[in-house]
């Protein structure tokens, strides 16, 4: 480590500082408090020594039990489930399809798909599995009839195209599918909309389709993996970090001595992290997907939580939309349901930003947020979910912040300083294994 | 390269997309003009001939005539811009405007700063620099006055805290900034503004005071650089690419046997680009800040452009809100033009999609769309814009695009085959040396 790097992350107010708080001094009365906080902080050997409990915890628990699946509920024949295919099989599942269709024709039958239905009306909450799967409902979409035949034409279309990629050996996004033929879809909702109906028909993920969104992700720390063969060193990433790929299924080999991975929701937190290198202090892996996170990073969380087996802690502001974002990374979106197996990561925890933590931390009230109406609402409504209810904690501390009505960022902790964050915040957190 | 890589850079369409053009003939006639196109393409060695001779143009540019500035043109005294320092002078320049402060407080006078004004009345586009700069007035704003009082105790708290990063040596954004006197501030747009009037009243740019926006940007192809002291090859990026870095200040060392800087304005674009690995066929860098332009992308693609000499391309969405985009990377957005010759780079080629484009490469109809009388107008206010009537070219496309009333993106490309843009449009357009 360089004097620079080793200077911008010792404990311990630099002499600079001493100016500044002597100029709030007047504006305000130092914070004792978070300057107390700091003293509780023993040595790292011994907070590591709580990390790696949970990490131990982690690894044994992902070997011994394996993860629950739609037959072992035996609900296989009554839900459905889509899964990563390679590039082989789902041509050979399209041509299977299209040969069907063929022998169809020529027996005087003319041709029909069978498509899943994603209606909410065919949605299901899987407690065990913690995640939202399609029923076994499908319809016919027949061409020889006048209702279906557009949507019949677009499905076999949209076959054809996905084939075309799949033997080409490259990954499109949806606008790319849309203008391929703008005539016949006419808007780039019904190639989508299609899109995920070959996705279920054919019973693979998106992504084997080789259709991707677009990537926002980045991480940074203790992980190395191989993008399209590139081989990426993630501690070698400066402060910008790498950029997750969008196609998942060109990521490999992934390597790590991370303990843990801390899953952030924003930017700037981010930022706070790389630039201290905390991962070089407490072994983890840092992600954030900067706000409503995206496919290519749901995808990359899940591939590294079940390929390295590690703990999942989530940083995030303490307001309603911070915890639905945690409720995307591990239940899924709604209209995604048939693929949420593969895009979720249950058992995450929550780290922080906790409604509990803003008088545990003294977050001075001033940099506390009044919440509105409609965040008081969501509030509300995240109460009645499944996944929040399952787990007494995140009820306890969701309460509270409906009561107390007060919401806060993650970048409140700066009005401690700019390092409060990564110097005693998270420390503290570990240390205590405060986590939920 | 690998097989695999080798096989999705092949010229020529693969047996496989037959038959999904088959198909696709009951649907609509194959586009021969799109298929007569790609003969006209000669071999590589060829069109990186017309492409080196656009680099040696802007190597031997870049080397004879040096940039022009304010006090070339005599206007040193009558307009105003900031320039990178390095963290010791920031704080050098802080330290005196602080023993000038106290002195005039022993003196019995109080204190007062000398703020630039920003407001539009004071800025100036020089046609010369091709910029927006300030002009020279500024106001004062003295402590012992009731309208201004508070403004000054903001400005001296924000001095302040920008000294405590300084010699901390770390980075922070404007919302931590905010949040360590959110009392004092009361709102973020507050402390901002301060902000801007230090980095004005320092002369130093906002990056130099390690104040930092998030990070968009993300940068793939032939060139070697280093952020916080890593080494990072970008032609080892795989298809995700670098993020680029929020603090130009880390990034150094910029090595790159590229012809030209590709700047693309959307993501799509850039995945298809990295994906097939364009810049292995025509060596280049390639980066895109997905959509509006980032101060940390505009800063980079800065960097690389006047340390490598290179050309730059553009290849943005056949729309009045691409040929925005151009313009803030170009001369920079109002609100900073202050520090616009730090965030600027002059003197990118439009490479396309040009409006004339949508004709010369016969783009379907169905894949155009129609202006909105919105975009008719942000089309008709370029036309008016200093920026694009020194540009004659410019004039005659954007002319084009408000008459015929159409844009097209970057993907409608994709409806003559998902590789086009890789394959034929852009091969062709460095042949023709078709940019303006």
């Amino acid at each position: 480590m360089s004097e620079k790097k080793r200077r911008r992350t010792e404990a311990g107010p630099p002499a600079a500082s001493a100016s500044a708080s002597a100029a709030s001094k007047k504006l305000r009365r130092p914070d004792s408090h978070a300057q107390g906080l700091r003293k509780l902080l023993k040595p790292d050997a011994e907070i590591l020594a709580s990390v790696r409990e949970m990490y131990d915890a982690a690894q044994s628990a992902a070997s011994s039990s394996k993860a629950l699946t739609l037959s072992d509920l035996s609900l296989s024949a009554a839900c459905r489930e889509v899964s990563d295919c390679d590039a082989a099989s789902v041509q050979l599942a399209i041509e299977r399809a299209v040969l069907a269709m063929a022998r169809s024709i020529l027996a005087g039958r003319g041709f029909s798909f069978d498509v899943p239905s994603r209606a909410s009306s065919n949605q299901l909450y899987v407690p065990e599995l913690d995640r939202i799967v399609l029923r076994d409902k499908s319809s016919s979409r027949p061409f020889a009839s006048l209702s279906t035949v557009r949507k019949a034409t677009i499905t076999a279309r949209v076959l054809s195209l996905v084939y075309a990629v799949l033997r080409r050996d490259i990954h499109v996004t949806k606008r790319d599918l849309f203008y391929t033929d703008v005539k016949l879809f006419q808007d780039q909702s019904q190639s989508d909309a299609v899109l995920d109906d070959v996705s279920c028909m054919l019973g693979c993920t998106r992504s084997s389709l080789h259709v991707v969104a677009s990537e926002k992700g980045v991480v940074v720390g203790r992980l190395v993996f191989t993008d399209d063969g590139d081989r990426i060193d993630c501690t070698k990433m400066g402060i910008g970090g790498k950029a997750i790929p969008p196609n998942i299924d060109r990521v490999g080999n992934l390597e790590s001595d991370a303990l843990f991975i801390l899953l952030v929701e924003k930017d700037a937190a981010f930022m706070r992290l790389a630039e201290d290198r905390f991962y070089n202090r407490f072994p983890c892996i840092i992600v954030t997907a900067k706000g409503q996170p995206d496919v290519a990073t749901r995808l990359f969380l899940r591939r590294m939580k079940t390929e390295l087996k590690l703990p999942v802690l989530a940083l995030v502001d303490s307001d309603p939309y911070g915890l639905k974002i945690l409720s995307v990374y591990m239940c899924g979106s709604k209209n995604m349901s048939y693929d949420s197996s593969n895009l979720t990561t249950p058992d995450i925890k929550w780290l922080g930003v906790r409604p509990s933590d803003l008088d545990k931390y003294r977050v001075p009230e001033q940099c506390r947020l009044p919440m509105t109406e409609q965040d008081v609402k969501a509030g509300k409504d995240l109460l009645e979910e499944d996944f929040v209810k399952r787990n007494g904690g995140w009820v306890k501390e969701l309460d509270m912040m409906v009561k107390t009505r007060q919401k806060a960022e993650i970048q409140a902790l700066s009005s401690f300083g700019f390092q409060y964050l990564t110097e005693v915040y998270l420390p503290l957190k570990l240390q205590q294994r405060d986590w939920l």
